[in-house]
């Protein structure tokens, strides 16, 4: 059933940051926002963002800004340098739109998205809060540019295009010797479920490059073999405390019963493993 | 003052789920469904529901539903059963909606809209975002399912009525010996406040089966033995610590002043107490 | 650029409470509101506040109120003394709307707003959702008033203009001796940045009777003597553990290089500090 009719008529706009929920940061920017387009919808994407944490932002941004109708303007604030020299920015990605400081918080969405990225230095300070403080962008510079934008104003108005915006190397699984590769944990969610670097194309490659079916994955001094077709199927097999499964974000994961895994593990984002592909 | 002519022009979603507020699930629930109906209302209820915990989630929707408008339509996903055999399902309870997982999350709102209830299996998938995964059909099927209802589309249209659907047991304070009766912990809210499961009927068909005015609650080595009109009268009483009290969900709770009662008297979800109702 | 000719078409309200996110309080809000006007468009401004610290959450609403456009309703509940004797009130103070119990979480905003300042007490019972509870005027009193007040009501329909609303003393730096103040930590945000009661207008008459340069700052065996432009200037000075930065509040706040100010001085709301303008 097509969608497409209804799309973007009212416009989205979707907040990323680390500022949690503890202070108003997140309602005055959408305050900021409403004072220049009343009618657009707001969604809290997440802002419980590791503080400073670019590149897990950078992944959760990765993990959703597609599914959401085309158009929608994805606003993203981990910002550490903010009010020193780095630049803010706005890019064009296929279909959706980014606000966000140039320092790599949007290397996922690059990386999907490279067929078709235009970048833009946001220089033009009329749709800037004024004067802009040295501490929240957020307010003074990203919503704005994003509310403004939302009324359909185009990209190229806000600045000149760059080509040299920066992009961090995505963790990616490393060849170690054979078919064993290291793999990274990129992202632990709310119910202790470690996501991995390890995607769904690369595994399925590397599965059939071999017999299709059978690899060996080590973290932690557990050893896991099989896929789970959903959670709830771990119950069913007694004495095996985590599981891998491919999880929404389209990377494996590792799971407990209704238990933390990170926790059963003692397993953080950055810890590493192995996963050999057998013949 | 009347609020029926403008009820219900724009349609209104609400969310409730454990998935906190660490990850995008949620707002990637919203992308959905903005997808499909982009002049929707969303609310979001609560995702700090306990993560697993059904039954906490059953009562949490079950205080809320009805102070929203006739016609709103409520998105339940605590669903450790996700991808298993566990069925998804649509009901309409009295003038509201419900979609969920059939694992018993409706179970508060069956029991008050028994009388006018109907509920569908989900098995229409035009109305889910395909592939569907095994770990979101929060993503999948509830959101994408609650969007098209908020256009307008009938129940029925969604898959077959059944008359199957799990229901759990509600706690109730339960006859102990003459007019004594043991009660439970429900629900622990954000002020460590302690929601028993006496309902106001109960206590009030009890109370008028004696004198009227007298009752003696246990928990913990603490007896309270009075009613409290606000929480601030506790502090009139020196010496009390724990006061009791019918608060917002039509129950009676347990407070403290200005603290958590829940730590003062080390009591957590799931412990039981007695009150007994004197002649 | 002016935002002048979009602003309200869509009537904003705000909410500011203490209730967190664990319980269903702050959607139900929603749901009362929803139901009398579906048309407005409500923000989240922090429901984070420590519990029943009406000063701090009057600091929130204080530096968060002017960002939102002219008209919005701001709904503050911080609310101890709910069910008791206190009154609820709606207040004009310039060109923005609050609707609180006057319990004084609303000094902030009336100091801004002095000059143009306008309170009535909420007695008139067709604007609330009755029977009134004694736990929850969020739900009862001030959601549904402000709702109503949204759809375009004047303020003194809902009540008397009073005179003897509560005003609580917002901290301000005191004077010890000399040109020697005491100041006070009145917020620590999520990133432990410590905000104090010296605000920009102050310390510059300050700054501006001496040299006009320079200052000495004392709190917990930290001397502090130099503004940063930028939070990641601090990196650039080795040994400098905590610097100073007027923040998007317009107080001056102590912050460290992406770490907590507030742990590394161990130093919390309520303490103190000096601040001593050299000649």
């Amino acid at each position: 059933m097509s969608d497409t009719s209804t799309r973007c008529t009212i416009p989205i706009i979707t907040l990323t940051t680390d500022f949690t929920d503890r202070d108003p940061f997140v309602g005055i920017m959408k305050g900021i926002i409403l004072g220049i387009n009343p009618r657009v919808q707001i969604v809290d994407l997440c802002h419980q963002v590791p503080a400073y944490n670019i590149l897990e932002a950078s992944f959760l941004l990765g993990s959703s800004y597609r599914h959401f109708p085309a158009g929608t303007i994805h606003v993203a604030v981990v910002d550490p340098g903010v009010g020193s020299q780095r630049r803010p920015i706005l890019a064009k990605a296929g279909r959706y739109f980014f606000v966000a400081p140039d320092n790599g918080i949007l290397s996922y969405p690059y990386q999907e998205e490279q067929a078709d990225l235009q970048v833009f230095h946001l220089t033009e300070q009329q749709y800037f809060r004024l004067p802009i403080s040295q501490t929240f962008h957020g307010r003074d510079i990203f919503a704005p540019v994003a509310a403004w934008l939302s009324t359909g104003l185009a990209p190229h108005l806000f600045g000149p295009r760059i080509s040299d915006y920066l992009q961090l190397e995505v963790p990616k699984p490393r060849h170690l010797a054979g078919r064993i590769y290291e793999f990274q944990i990129i992202h632990r969610d709310a119910f202790g479920n470690l996501i991995t670097s390890i995607g769904q194309e690369f595994f399925s490659q590397q599965l059939s490059a071999g017999s299709g079916e059978r690899f060996i994955l080590e973290i932690a001094s557990q050893v896991i073999d099989c896929l789970k077709p959903h959670y709830a199927a771990l119950r069913e097999q007694p004495g095996c405390l985590v599981g891998a499964i491919f999880g929404s974000s389209g990377h494996l994961e590792l799971f407990a019963h209704q238990a933390s895994a990170a926790e059963l593990l003692q397993v953080k984002v950055g810890d590493t493993g192995t996963i050999t592909f057998l013949e």
